[in-house]
């Protein structure tokens, strides 16, 4: 992925005054194909679809890991073979919804009930202004929508790093903004003056992402340790946005970490400096993956409220129009079952004791790798190309995904059996000492 | 909606050079509001979160005939009553899904046994090269896709008029073209000109849109009427991408008129000038609205086919990432369902049955309306205000939609009864004739 490097500005500069000289961007071959096999359409392709090019990343290492009988590539809750853990609200909600709801259309934004029965959640969790949750088509479309609103070329993003690959391709490759990576851990420790730092860059506008329990580091901070973030981002110069990507929330493995979203902490932010917006959803709350329903929250209230909702809804309405009626009607029916939280804590339970499972064959096996106490994923730097020891691991029937920007693996915990991790473990540090 | 005029680009200058001077834009108001009561995120909009609102229109009257006992406002296949009338095969499909298709990640780009089983679909309609239908989040999607990989401000975009209102807010208020609306009829006939005259106002690169069965105006012309449009097309002098907004395909009452997309008669175009493109899906083909499940495909072979594969699919990874599983799952059931197509002529014979109800109401009454014999609606131009009409015939239960930039209203006989048809018809010419 060296190809994938702070290059594109000057790209798209060198695009537009010289053409292809030089080193090679990913949507250059893409770009070149359709100059000579499809005149028409290389020439009426805007500047985002002269960036665009599909990420080639966990994805395709995933296929290749499909077959192997341990496959901890996969961000998604299985039974550790491949099946899906559905919660039995969930699976009873498929069966149970009416033609009605399944097959008319939702209204925009969202079912009404579906918002109120979500914005519930939210206030369980803090009690700070909130929006009514906008219904989105997953976590993904909350992120878009926002980059769509917040995010340009004169915009400072601001990641995390380690982070989702996929907020690089929504806010530069789509959105045109300049990324910036600020670090989560510092000499294997939170670390704690990253955002202070970070911020500094903002030129004149900025976004900042929090993804707390994050990915691919399974991480979530202490109140202690994430206190100077919070007072960093209170304090900011420069106007920001701060987008809370909850979409792991819950699954959280340690008490000494946060509960809950840094979004109900940044409610009360000044609305000169900071607007917080928290964007989660059912994908992985409530082990919903292909229903395709998130939710984007603004802390707001009064006036800026309704606008907010307005430019949102709008957007959508040019995007997809309404998300999908009869995922939010099984969504619905999920929150609606009184038996819900006995099912969620024995979902949490399970990930809990993969958890410490994990936990356990790492120091057994003497292995050093970043904290972790939330989430799906663990990390672990290796010395060495991470792409050699997959592909050593594959060949023993199992898989990890390789972070070669980290020289580390991720490994995903939240499809991988509780009596196999202590084998895969033990597979790794064989192959790290080998 | 006057307000709603060719002022945009005037505004958004106007917007950056000296503030708000003038008239109104819509976004005016919300962005106001931020401005006053949340400074933050007022500084942090960028171009098009500024330009954004959500446009007041069917939606909003359609809300108002909730209650009337004829509601003829609402493009979505009911009993008449309000209720669904879902394809059998698709409740089937809803009851049936396993929860691994339901609840686990669909790939990017869509399942591809769905994709298959859609591209036999078009081969059925016309043998032309296309590329495997990428599946999208409903129609609207597709277009919002296309929007951000060919429309910006450089962009000429020419809209049928009549023409459903929410390409506008894609193509302009979310992309920045610069619309142009070309004729469909002129003095109550197809426009056989209008295609060549409106590709003159193509500047460096364009986007033309064709809709049949078209909305608002529930026409498909014949296959000699379209003949100059699609000559003009094929002859364009700059380069084009034609989008067939083929929502309604298969729903044409008429056997006169063409029975299949243009897109297949495209197919063929020198790809020096034109890039066709097929937006279509089970919406309103399998009477499932609330599933959001739509498809892309290009008229394409050869290398540009992957290339277009790519740029799509890195777009919607950077948007939606995947599409609802859950929806794609059941419309393919549907689709391996022996029984559709027997089910799809049941519900097109109901359809015809209403359309001939309409034709014959509308000749008893002796009411001029613009020509008609497909999809879901019929356009009846009315002197004077259709607003007042629309409340008149509201306070005797009846709901219709106003078009005042047509001054005309639309009767959607896709939400109304086949005996109810005549009782409208009747109450519209008393109220016309007043």
């Amino acid at each position: 992925m060296q190809f994938f490097s702070h290059r594109k500005h000057e790209w798209v500069l060198r695009w537009r005054v010289s053409g292809y000289t030089g080193s090679m961007h990913p949507s250059d071959p893409l770009n070149l194909t359709l100059e000579n096999h499809h005149p028409a359409a290389f020439a009426c392709l805007t500047e985002v679809g002269k960036r665009m090019y599909f990420p080639m990343g966990i994805p395709a290492q995933a296929v290749e890991a499909k077959a192997a009988p341990i496959n901890a590539t996969i961000g998604q809750l299985t039974d550790g073979l491949g099946k899906a853990m559905p919660l039995q609200a969930i699976a009873n909600g498929i069966r149970g919804t009416s033609p009605n709801d399944a097959t008319l259309y939702a209204p925009q934004g969202g079912r009404r009930d579906l918002r109120e029965a979500w914005k519930a959640r939210l206030d369980a969790s803090g009690t700070g202004p909130k929006s009514l949750p906008f219904c989105t088509v997953g976590l993904t479309h909350g992120l878009s929508l926002l980059a769509d609103l917040f995010v340009d070329g004169a915009t400072d993003v601001l990641l995390p790093d380690p982070g989702w690959g996929n907020y690089r391709h929504i806010f530069e490759t789509k959105n045109g903004g300049r990324m910036h990576r600020y670090p989560v851990f510092k000499d294997g420790v939170f670390c704690a003056d990253a955002m202070e730092t970070a911020l500094k860059t903002v030129e004149t506008t900025g976004v900042v992402v929090l993804n707390f329990p994050g990915n691919p580091t399974g991480y979530t901070p202490t109140r202690a340790e994430i206190k100077p973030w919070l007072d960093a981002i209170r304090r900011s110069e420069k106007p920001i946005v701060v987008i809370c990507d909850d979409a792991y929330a819950g699954f959280v493995y340690d008490q000494d970490c946060l509960q809950t979203s840094p979004f109900h902490a940044l409610c009360d932010a000044d609305p000169h400096r900071v607007l917080a917006v928290k964007v989660d959803g059912a994908t992985k709350e409530l082990s919903f993956f292909g229903g395709r329903v998130g939710f984007v929250t603004f802390a707001v209230d009064g006036p800026a409220t309704e606008a907010l909702e307005h430019k949102i809804k709008g957007l959508a309405r040019a995007n997809v129009s309404t998300a999908p009626a009869i995922s939010q009607a099984v969504v619905l029916a999920a929150l609606r079952d009184p038996d819900l939280d006995r099912q969620q804590s024995e979902l949490l339970a399970l990930c809990q004791q993969r958890y410490e499972a994990l936990r356990s064959s790492v120091q057994s096996a003497s292995l050093q790798c970043l904290p972790f106490n939330s989430g799906f994923f663990l990390l672990l730097p290796v010395g060495g190309d991470p792409h050699a020891l997959r592909k050593r691991l594959l060949d023993r029937g199992m898989g990890i995904v390789a972070l070669p920007q980290y020289s580390a693996i991720r490994i995903a915990f939240s499809s991988t059996r509780t009596e196999d991790i202590p084998v895969l473990i033990k597979a790794i540090a064989e192959e790290i000492n080998r």
